[in-house]
């Protein structure tokens, strides 16, 4: 897309890559600076392509859930799936079109927000169109950002109106169409009757890691001058940013302080809630919320002795545990090969802390950065695109498509049981 | 144990504490310089720690295993338990005998060659002493020198036969007492016979492992002069170094070069190697070469689409599956929890990734280190005992004891089945 740039910037072959990979897959990861390196219409097309992929990824996998649900829908009860006992068709037309009002109606509620800031700011066209990129950016988790300073949110780190619209766009974003529009309904009911398991274990999680990664990060970066240390900071403001940080790693990767400025616990903090995510069939990446409920409800069920795997009083099928299984293993073992082959690539260049950081914010598409990706070379840059794409396809379908060529032809033979000694 | 000091050296209770454990957990890890600091009594109790902990722990988990062979027995054709068969008792006393055989003629045999460098190097008393020490602490993976000069093996590395006599001591001591006898038979029956699916994964998986990470070490540090690119080595002394660090890191934890002047993907290998460790029954720790090996089969199951997991054409039934699984991830969680608490206890001090290191050399009992454990505060000293006892004790173990208790009056009712979404 060479008609894409401004005048007197050259763009690689690599880094044109990765920037079309980095919006399809909403990551947010920049190679160039897009506010400053695109021209009008090349941040027109990072938009759509941009609003595209996050509205694409949330209808598609409520569809595939709602279908699958059919299969189930006598042993399962999700209110959401009484709207499908009309029609198929009728039903997914629905669906489609509730998915896309909720979308539009939030990035507009937002791009309304923001624009009280960004209007007397920018002037009219530029304020209007700052806050609509910024929302639809921040709704569909992507993390792009077209200031063109390379700042990204710090220069709005005290401004809670700013701050908390993005905040706000970003979780329920990340949510999930199903659980939002469920929640939703049941607000409106004044908070009775009944949310589905799903709805439940979504909620709290989110609830859980947004408290417990403000909390971590705001105690240890406390008196940091690089992060929530700045002298002008106040307290409330150092919580705002502090949440805003704990919620961005979830799986925006908007910054409202320099990450390569923070304390390394931090670091790992914002690692692992890079590789957990958002939950299922919202616009956010990693291996998901409920996924890494299911894993901690099994550990639990195998310490303590018990056939059955449960949370909140129901029980889980071995189908769906055996499934998180997967996506968690391997998930962990793709970063950590990956990790391994750009500190190859690098030879000893770079922390291999830092490296997990950007390889994990690639897989979660996240896009936080240690500012490392732009120093990369190229081939650990088309690395970093492969975590991307793994992240956003996923990596069970990668690999399920690739064995179900190798297991044509091998037919049901069960084998004798043999005892083998483990740990 | 004041008694076991020279004098002129004091010890704080924490470095004493960590000494012992170290010692009973076969870790290696030393706070302080044994052979400097310990005089000849500390260093005979040392030996007579190592001398348990690595019989103990080889002959109770054979034992166990034997234990439960039974109830499989019908199911099972483990050539091992054949031995069983005539009477209980007398069973538990064969099997402890031929263990006991089998350690002091391993270690006799290596003392015996280890003594033909040491002899001449420091006399009769000081070389038969050093040959024996070194002998036992190989065999039993537990990785304690008393050169006494903070050099370990270095001085050594360009002697085969000091190394290599060392590494097969380390490997058969790590391969577990049955299948050492296993393959000892089938050995002297001229390789004919089935082999048990348990020798079979074992052997597979040690010498996979072994040249991989002999190949990997050898590749990567081939031209660092702080490791194996020391002018004066030949390639000779290149490849047998970089397979002294690949079979050190299963779970003896000698070094011929310094650990801290790795090249970071020799680290992250190291850390790999570590994690994993060496086989059940054995004298060496980690999550074990079997439950890594089940959990890749588990992987490609569901991957396939098959119900079964097998490994070689053999059958493995759900429960040691399901161990596995547990074990697996306990260990990572817990791997980072530790390092996640001793980076805030030594708050930035250090990079992640040689605590990282630490941790896992700790939890895998290797006792490898990138000097960093003297440097420690108190408090992370503490967390790395944990680690040590964590990893010898079985993270399993603690928690079923501690949800034992807690289960205590659960009766057993089934909840509905719901469905969730994950990934
Ligand atoms: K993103
Ligand atoms: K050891």
């Amino acid at each position: 897309m060479p008609f894409c740039w401004n005048e007197g910037y050259e763009v690689s072959l690599v880094d044109a890559m990765f920037s079309s990979f980095s919006a399809v897959c909403v990551t947010g990861l920049a190679a160039v600076e897009i506010g400053l390196v695109f021209n009008m219409t090349g941040q027109l097309v990072m938009l759509a392509l941009i609003q595209i992929g996050g509205l694409g990824i949330m209808t598609a996998t409520s569809l595939i859930f709602m279908a699958l649900g059919k299969r189930f829908s006598l042993s399962d009860r999700l209110t959401m799936q009484e709207s499908l006992n009309e029609d198929k068709l009728q039903g997914v037309v629905r669906m489609t079109r509730s998915a896309t009002f909720l979308t539009f109606g939030c990035e507009l509620a937002g791009a309304a927000l923001l624009s009280i800031r960004f209007i007397p700011e920018f002037g009219w066209a530029k304020g209007i169109y700052y806050s609509v990129f910024h929302a639809v950016s921040a709704f569909c988790n992507a993390g792009f950002d077209v200031f063109g300073k390379g700042t990204n949110f710090m220069p709005y780190a005290q401004d809670p109106l700013v701050l908390i619209t993005i905040m706000a766009l970003i979780v329920v974003g990340g949510l999930g169409f199903l659980v939002v529009l469920e929640s939703g309904r049941w607000a409106m009911h004044g908070f009775r009757g009944r949310l589905s398991l799903q709805a439940k274990v979504v909620l709290i999680a989110t609830l859980f890691l947004i408290v417990a990664g403000t909390v971590i990060i705001c105690v240890v970066e406390w008196n940091n001058p690089e992060t929530l240390g700045i002298p002008s900071f106040s307290a409330g403001d150092k919580i705002l940013n502090g949440a805003f940080q704990s919620v961005t790693t979830r799986t925006a990767g908007f910054s409202s302080f320099r990450q390569g400025g923070m304390h390394s616990v931090s670091a790992l903090v914002t690692i692992l809630l890079m590789f957990i995510g958002a939950s299922p069939a919202g616009t956010g990446g990693g291996v998901k919320t409920t996924t890494c409920v299911v894993m901690l409800s099994l550990l639990v069920a195998i310490i303590r002795g018990r056939e059955d795997v449960t949370i909140l009083r129901r029980r889980i099928n071995w189908q769906t545990v055996l499934r998180s299984i997967a996506i968690i293993l391997l998930g962990m073992i793709f970063v950590g090969v990956m990790t391994f082959i750009v500190t190859t690539l690098e030879s000893n260049r770079f922390d291999t802390s830092r490296i997990l950081f950007e390889v994990v914010s690639a897989f979660g598409t996240v896009g936080l950065s240690q500012e490392l990706t732009p120093l990369l070379c190229p081939a650990s840059k088309v690395a970093i695109i492969c975590c991307m794409y793994a992240g956003r396809v996923g990596l069970i379908t990668v690999m399920t498509a690739i064995s179900m060529r190798m297991a044509k032809g091998n037919g049901k033979i069960r084998y004798a049981e043999e005892r083998i000694m483990v740990g």
